[in-house]
């Protein structure tokens, strides 16, 4: 049964100032005119998390996480204390609520708390009450009544989170942009705003590091189900749906190309292929809390074989002293650090049924004289890495190859043809 | 029973940026170190406050007081979490806590909210494991769970309710000056800083405008009877103690002169004198929420009289125009303002057993050639409205008249002798 409710989650820039604020308020006040249930979810002002981490950070270096939490959560309910005023001021009933008024209960995880469950008792009653809930994103409280934060980007689950307890019937997100792209509009001109991505493909997205929508909040949403809406607080465009895939549907091949740059690459060179080399490698970098990307290994020769791997760039120097370590003990021959690579991938959820993607990424790839370093992929996202002056330019090769931008779309029927002619 | 505990409220200034809040961080674990459990009542950030409101008012004309005191609250728990920080720096244990975590309890006026009651519990644990509490001061819940703030100067009624709720020996006061003077400083350089001030005394400095502290504070004192020192944070003078009167010792005559500027005057002229003329002068003002100050109505004289009255200057207007249809209802033969006017006020708690202080005043201000309009007094106060442009010069001569400069504090026998002489 609809509820209908509507959940509406405006970020930083959406909030940025006392004119855009007025702004929301009028899209807010519309949209309830329309007979709807609005619960507002805001973000802090754009700037103002920065502000305060900064001064946060001439303060202590390191600062403590609780203390993070009660002064980063300032920021949202700020927002949220405006917007109210806001749509008073049009005559449009507002309350605002804080985390611990949503009833939003978390871990004890500060700065990147998980949310454990949301009450929402006092949030209902005010929806009932035909009045608009304006929440203050970002914010839970754990179990001591403390204030905790949900991570960089938080208001996006904080918002998903509410929709879901509600039952509404759609959240929508917006932002500065009016949607999802088939891939970022600076490298390629033509690219195209998409009308719906799956679940699966927006993970996979976010997690190749686009901003549109943090992979928590997306991973929440995919878990119960919740259309989630991205469109532009500036403009009527009816921007992008991110739901279920539609089995009935046909998928597109590729939905998007995704360029990840602040990449880095390790590679122990002469490594005796011995078993239980890979944890000496991998482990003490996890233990230091590196993360690694991708890793091959190559196919041994005379006992020996290389290992390479990516990691963030901002963590290079330290890897790098514990692999020259590391190395020592596993007698390697070489430790080279490469900090000037990017990772370039597509995603589509078409790839599931047709075969030859992968080929004719790396067909093309290769007819511009680029080399792929390494591979890895999932059901339906391939990434290479190869070296960074020439992402932008696969970033384009493949946004053409894969018909993406405007005016072009590739239908699958014809795209498996143009696979076999590539194969 | 001592229960070791000392309430350290530091105002906007001192809380101002980051390097003062290092400084603020010292003195708490100073007195730390000295084996004292420390309850630290904060400000917001100096300008804070007003940049909130700035933003406020840019969005709405008459923002929401509940909306208000969700923005307002922010900058105290900024400060507070800061102030954590930067003891944690220091390597001095403390937790930030907020008007709900400390079980501060108001009724339900937003704005200028009244203390219920203090729950403190968790406050209690965090100094028995002997932590500092950093509080954030000017807040509190209602019973809905609703922030709600204490109004302007807030945080030092915040500081003493905690100093009282805790059973705290005493509570201490920073802020960007030494201490209580004797006049203002700026008016009188030689002004003297008095080491104590009774209650009752500051009570009525507070009313006549000093700044140090805010009379709703100075009454919760005077309640519960908590000694406050008033500090500066920025040296080591020992400021000034506020406590009850000392019946065994001699009380000062004049403890200070104030000067309140902003003043209005109103005067009807030619009222007829009848019964109930007074209630038709004053009842509409006080239902536009006008305050009157000092009102005196001359001898009626051939049926006939004069009533004039003080009032802010901020609401000048709006009483004109009350007093204008005021005035043609009642008879009134003439209605004038008069905004050039100044209140200087000489208060002592030794006025009580000694007499002759009006009369030395009066004196003192003739020999000026300084004209008195009005009078007013209290037990321990005297009043008197004149011209504005005299309002410094009558300041100076009550100073000297007095003897509370430095070095030339007088004393009450010889002031007996003195104002034989005067009258």
């Amino acid at each position: 049964m609809s509820q209908n409710i509507v959940v509406q989650k405006y970020g930083g820039t959406s909030v940025g100032s006392p004119e855009r604020i007025r702004q929301v308020a009028k899209r807010v006040a519309a949209t309830r005119a329309e007979g709807k249930k609005v619960l507002v979810v805001v973000s802090a002002m754009a700037g103002e998390t920065d502000r305060l981490l900064n001064l946060a950070h001439e303060i202590s270096e390191r600062p403590d996480r609780r203390e993070i939490d009660l002064l980063l959560s300032s920021g949202e309910r700020i927002s949220a204390a405006l917007v109210a005023m806001a749509l008073h001021s049009i005559d449009c009933p507002a309350i605002s609520v804080t985390g611990r008024q949503m009833g939003l209960l978390t871990d004890n995880s500060h700065t990147r708390a998980r949310i454990i469950e949301i009450d929402g008792e006092r949030v209902r009653k005010i929806l009932k009450a035909n009045q608009v809930v304006v929440c203050a994103g970002f914010q839970g409280v754990n179990e001591q009544g403390d204030v905790t934060t949900l991570g960089r980007g938080g208001s996006d689950t904080s918002a998903v989170a509410l929709a879901v307890a509600l039952k509404s019937d759609i959240c929508e997100i917006y932002t500065d942009v009016k949607g999802v792209y088939t891939t970022d509009p600076r490298i390629v001109p033509e690219a195209r705003k998409l009308e719906t991505v799956s679940f699966e493909e927006m993970l996979e997205m976010s997690s190749l590091g686009a901003k549109v929508l943090q992979i928590r909040c997306v991973e929440y949403a995919n878990r119960y189900k919740m259309p989630i809406k991205v469109r532009s607080t500036f403009d009527d465009d009816p921007g992008t749906l991110i739901c279920e895939e539609n089995p009935d549907m046909e998928q597109p091949l590729v939905s998007g190309v995704m360029c990840a740059r602040g990449q880095s690459k390790i590679t122990l060179k002469g490594v005796p292929d011995q078993p239980g080399i890979a944890a000496k490698v991998f482990c003490p970098l996890s233990d230091q809390g590196v993360s690694v990307d991708v890793i091959i290994q190559n196919v041994s020769q005379e006992g020996h074989t290389d290992i390479s791997f990516t990691l963030p760039k901002t963590h290079l120097t330290e890897a790098m002293e514990v692999m020259e370590r590391s190395g020592k003990e596993i007698q390697a021959a070489e430790v080279i650090a490469d900090s000037h690579i990017a990772k370039v991938s597509i995603v589509g959820a078409g790839m599931r049924s047709h075969a030859g993607i992968a080929a004719r990424m790396f067909d093309s790839l290769s007819r511009e004289g680029i080399n792929i370093m390494m591979i890895s992929t999932s059901e339906i996202r391939i990434s290479c890495i190869l070296e960074e002056k020439y992402a932008e330019l696969a970033v384009r090769v493949l946004h053409d190859e894969f018909k993406l931008g405007e005016n072009d779309s590739e239908k699958p029927s014809q795209s498996a043809e143009n696979n076999q002619k590539a194969m």
